[in-house]
């Protein structure tokens, strides 16, 4: 018996669980600390009425026996494909229904697609990002590259081609730094991919922050279902972190070895999952129906208007940041040469206020902090006048 | 860039989109013959009543800013863990609240589970058997050998202590053959798996099902803690196919290679998983209330009637079967020599009735047919009428 090698390869804690720990143990010492935590990206704000409405309807479907539903379709209902298929009509993008997936999140999808691809490949992962992306190519016994975000492109790197890869995740707008690509950078990655034969995971779980004209899908490209697979999250854009439901989107022209990665895709899809509770695709469709998406954008509004308290008092402070934007997420730099755990213990410590190291996204995210702006406006208004007296 | 290497070596379809796949074109020929299908495992009646509230009452909570919940603990809520200890508690045996986990299914979990160990291990998988089993073990690159279980021993293999193996399936009940472990038998898999530092799988979805005293669970054996990870389901309990919702028991005791085997599914759950959701973590508690246990144990006494029917239908033909009576499947032989697939064209053209061919799980499910019982009463009999029709 031997047991799998990434256990030997991966850091001990997942990021979130580390900051989690350290939490509870402050919060043992201080029991009656007021904490305030722009950690983990959850959302704040309860689901919509469209969806609670949606959910009541199908779990008294569920409870008759003329309407009630077992097994979903692996892949999942029509309609809630066609709601997406919709949706991206709306873009100009035509999809297929059996091009689109349905999961319990992108969080699940990133990390199974590994499973298509041999463990003999090359993943390209951009330094600092998600850390699911790193944790599950290990896991998956691919070999890692990083690509650098730094200051110096603005966290938004670009393809160098004298780096051969095999599989290249893109996190757009990115998790954590806020940076997201144009359609002239996004195709510079869609042509480097199509040169050395590669696929692009687009991970898309932020599409909805954007507000100006960059890419909120990587099929607005060229030639990009000739090489990409885009995840999609209803987590951030209709607060359904506690709901559970995101896509995948696998063009039938994508192949490759000969191999239709869509075929593969569910196959792996039919053998190892069993498909998302009905009730849950329901709320997701709820989520896209005229009255849903009006309801649906007051979160982004809503969390929007934290992003720009936040950053308010950062350009007060004097303290650089990026993202905001087309994201809901601030990425500061850490006051007084402070690393970012250092300035995690610091905010922890002096602000009760728990933010996320940006080492813990990478070696280029040191000397750097997530802030979310995923709470309420109390406790983000309350947050920033804490952070008002930071001393640098 | 290389695909998988799992590509080359499974089956082109699994079993039950062969069996769909047959259907549909069946029905294309046939649009108005009156199909009745005893096929895949799904349940047809309604969840209970219990259920319906729990998950209108949840759905109300997320949708109120004072209720709302993000994301899940990523093993789960304690409010259903507690219930599940609880659970087994009953049946005296005790589980630590971190030694359950809950997932979306025991099919999902029973897949995922193989990424804690190496691809360097021999896994011994029962034939016949649900193929996910042996479909799984490929995708993760495990050799597989298969362990015979036949007629001639009720199939209920037992150990043969002179091959060697690091991973166990076993599925008891067992799906397709109905076939359950005693307490004495099971202790003989856990000596052997003890005897070899191997790791039982036990797939105790269909549990609720048994109406002797064949083993519930693996945990009633001695020992069982140092060898075996348990993998539950609501599906077939409490109707759930379509809610989604399982669970996997990993106890602490368990180590290989010096490694905690419940820390590293901890690990891969946190990593490549985001929880269930919470509506659905509430509907899995009220099905484990005393009323909703009361409700589901309907669901079992009703699909018990199917079993009835169906065996009396097989006696009066004189066909042999197994099964039927600690599960929800009905394992004939065919009739007349005809082989599995054969049979199942015969039902299918003759009688339109859809059942599923025992050679898709597995060579020594050549010439036998499974028939379920989650039918309702009324497909049942009208069924077993066609079937008496039969013609030996």
């Amino acid at each position: 018996m031997k047991i799998a090698e990434w256990t030997q390869k991966l850091k001990k804690n997942y990021l979130f669980q580390s900051v989690a720990e350290k939490v509870k143990s402050f919060k043992e010492k201080n029991p009656y600390a007021n904490i305030i935590n722009m950690g983990i990206g959850d959302v704040s704000l309860p689901i919509c009425k469209s969806v609670v409405n949606s959910c009541i309807k199908s779990a008294n479907e569920m409870g008759n026996i003329e309407s009630f539903r077992g097994y979903s379709p692996n892949s999942g209902y029509d309609f809630l494909k066609k709601s997406i298929q919709q949706d991206y009509q709306d873009r100009n993008i035509s999809l297929d229904l059996d091009e689109i997936f349905i999961s319990d999140g992108a969080k699940s999808d990133m990390s199974n697609i590994l499973d298509i691809f041999s463990s003999d490949n090359v993943c390209l992962i951009p330094d600092p990002v998600y850390p699911v992306y790193l944790d599950t190519s290990i896991m998956n016994g691919m070999t890692v590259k990083f690509i650098n975000a730094t200051e110096d492109n603005n966290f938004l790197p670009l393809p160098d081609l004298s780096v051969k890869s095999d599989i290249i995740y893109i996190c757009s707008p990115n998790n954590p730094t806020g940076a997201s690509y144009s359609k002239p950078e996004l195709k510079l990655w869609v042509d480097y991919a199509l040169s050395c034969d590669a696929v692009i995971l687009f991970d898309a779980a932020y599409e909805s922050f954007i507000e100006d004209d960059s890419c909120k899908s990587i099929f607005e490209v060229e030639n990009s279902d000739l090489c990409a697979i885009e995840f999609k999250s209803f987590s951030k854009s209709s607060g359904f972190t506690g709901m559970r439901c995101g896509y995948s989107i696998v063009p039938k022209k994508l192949k490759r070895n000969g191999e239709s990665l869509n075929s593969l895709w569910s196959r792996r899809h039919s053998t190892k999952f069993n498909g998302v509770p009905y009730i849950i695709q329901r709320a997701a469709e709820a989520c896209l129906s005229t009255e849903g998406k009006k309801e649906c954008s007051k979160f982004i509004k809503y969390y929007k208007e934290n992003s720009k308290s936040i950053s308010k008092t950062l350009d007060n402070l004097g303290i650089k940041y990026f993202g905001g934007k087309n994201s809901p997420y601030i990425w500061m730099k850490c006051i007084n040469d402070m690393n970012s755990w250092e300035f995690f213990d610091y905010l922890l410590e002096k602000f009760q206020i728990v933010g996320t190291p940006g080492s813990g996204f990478g070696k280029n995210g040191e000397g750097f902090f997530r802030l979310s702006c995923f709470g309420s406006h109390e406790n983000t208004l309350e947050a920033c006048k804490r952070l008002e007296n930071m001393k640098k």
